[in-house]
């Protein structure tokens, strides 16, 4: 539950069967070359497609005269998006990159990794004072905390944007608008659950940028998994399929009546302990699905309240509980993060043991 | 032709027909993880165990006692490499990495992506005098010219190795030996021929050193796709299984036979020719397929010789025939770098085009 694996999307999987099941011949997708007339000349049309259908259909993204980038997870495209944006720095020092607490803790040590000399990390946003240009990640909804962000830096002559939508989908939040940013990652693990496929992919306002990400994500890995791209196109267009075919379960109605009953759960054991509080989200009307409805993270960010507690982390532990200390999120040891998204007997025994915590 | 896709291989798996197929359910490989109990812990073990025996089989590599990363194509171990050879690093200076020319293309760029800290492209390893530790690339044979290659840098208390044998393969060399180096990397690419899945694996004596690799790919991509993955799985054993069932072609029997008859088109030309040469190498035996021969190397290192000619690149371009000139392999001007491995067409095309040079 510390890893936040995206399990719970398994049983929807199994329900439907043979409808997302893909057939990979031995002699497909040998090149290297999945489009040569694209910028990004790995990515799979087909795949690009399903994206584009998605977001659509959704409609939380901007995708028209924009360029899609695919990448072995957000996280590579995060790393490609630092790239693109921190050159040329013509500025001696790495550029400063920075997030407001509680931020999502891969963030720092991805940026730290080989010591770059072209980006650093900059700390904490909210503390952040620009005197020349600068990167700010905004998530949101937002790992840890679930909340709606925008940047907090207020400097938009110097910052270069990377909004971080992996979660900006109806089973965890009300859709209020197509996003429409400069550079906006997303990801399979956390919008159809399939983490272990490794596939991410951003949407690029400007070609300069567009170019230099495909740059990075060809000396990082030269392209994309074709076979990724190609499972992923099949299960995208299945998901908008499911909505339209009466006889089985719509995607986005079965993870988010399944996230509203664990935050149901949740929320039951939380208030009744003297312990434990959980933030606090405002109803918004989703113009998706209709529903008004308060968001539901895939993260549960859990404050111990009080004195006597200082380290969340170790109290849940000895507890049998495992979750992340808040320390590693920018954020004091009071708070953790726990996932909400395992299998349903992970979720049930987490629930179980925090209630009797008291 | 410049980029070297291995497309030469879709016609074999052609012929292969439904054996090398394979069927992915959309509930499967939702999770991050594959085997918990491994230090890799995103290797699938039915991809470990494929590669373990094909190893076994072909007797190219020792695998035994030893740790197996899997990486989004060898690109990523190489990166991986350098990052755990490279730390800790108590001197304040990156570590130098170097290479004899000619080297891989990709090297430097790789090297120089993000200005890393903790190591810096040293030159070429032949005019290097190390006072501090540093990294030896060692590429066999080697790319671009085909050549069995070993460590130049003399000085085996301060070195550490990193051998890539992307073509150590008996489609294209005799195998000599079992290797058995600290770091070996490996690449389905230029094995299979599947460059579109972006699938390599090192093989990794030192625990320290794999756990490092692990944390990097972690911190690069979470990990590796599981499509891929599978996919490879099958694909590296129904090459085991075509040289044990006489109804279909061995693999490594039918690209031997169509490198040596591209090989030989290849010298018949050049043999005719007053402008340009080839490498000579000199035939062993195997001990795979107990062929004596000379290395047949996916690509063909041609010189232009003569006075006339001090850019063969742009001279071969006049011509209709793309390729890489030397100077991105840190050589002269004088030689170019051209595909081996394209498609028939392509192939035929780029000997005919040839032939009329003169």
């Amino acid at each position: 539950m510390c890893s936040g694996d995206p399990t719970m999307y398994e049983r929807y999987w199994q329900q439907m069967g043979e409808k997302s099941t893909v057939v990979i011949p031995g002699w497909k997708f040998i090149s290297y070359f999945s489009d040569v007339n694209n910028l990004c000349w790995f990515l799979e049309p087909e795949f690009a497609n399903a994206v584009v259908r998605l977001h659509d259909f959704v409609g939380n993204a901007v995708t028209k005269d924009r360029h899609i980038i695919v990448g072995s997870g957000s996280s590579q495209l995060f790393q490609a998006a630092l790239y693109a944006l921190s050159q040329p720095n013509n500025d001696s020092e790495p550029i400063n990159v920075v997030s407001a607490a509680p931020y999502y803790s891969s963030y720092l040590p991805i940026i730290e990794l080989v010591k770059s000399g072209l980006y650093k990390w900059g700390g904490d946003a909210r503390f952040f004072k620009p005197d020349k240009p600068y990167i700010e990640l905004v998530t949101s909804p937002n790992n840890p905390d679930g909340y709606s962000r925008r940047a907090v830096v207020n400097q938009s002559q110097l910052g270069m944007l990377i909004h971080d939508f992996a979660y900006y989908w109806p089973q965890y939040i009300a859709i209020t608008s197509r996003a429409d940013h400069d550079l906006m990652l997303f990801t399979v693990s956390k919008s159809t659950g399939h983490a272990g496929s490794r596939l991410g992919w951003a949407i690029v306002k400007n070609r300069e940028v567009a170019k230099k990400m495909t740059d990075f994500v060809v000396l990082n890995t030269i392209g994309v998994s074709k076979e990724s791209q190609i499972r992923a196109a099949k299960i995208l267009q299945s998901i908008i399929d499911s909505h339209k075919d009466t006889k089985v379960e719509a995607f986005f109605e079965h993870t988010f009546d399944l996230m509203a009953a664990r935050w149901k759960k949740l929320r039951d054991v939380i208030n009744k302990s003297e312990i434990f509080t959980l933030p606090k989200y405002s109803p918004e009307t989703c113009s998706f699905s209709g529903r008004t409805f308060a968001t539901q993270p895939a993260f549960a960010w859990v404050k111990c309240k009080g004195e006597e507690v200082e380290d969340c982390g170790s109290f849940l532990r000895n507890h049998g509980i495992i979750s992340r200390s808040g320390t590693h999120f920018g954020e004091s040891g009071k708070y953790v993060r726990i996932s909400v998204v395992p299998q349903d007997r992970v979720f049930e025994q987490f629930v179980g043991r925090l209630s009797t915590i008291g």
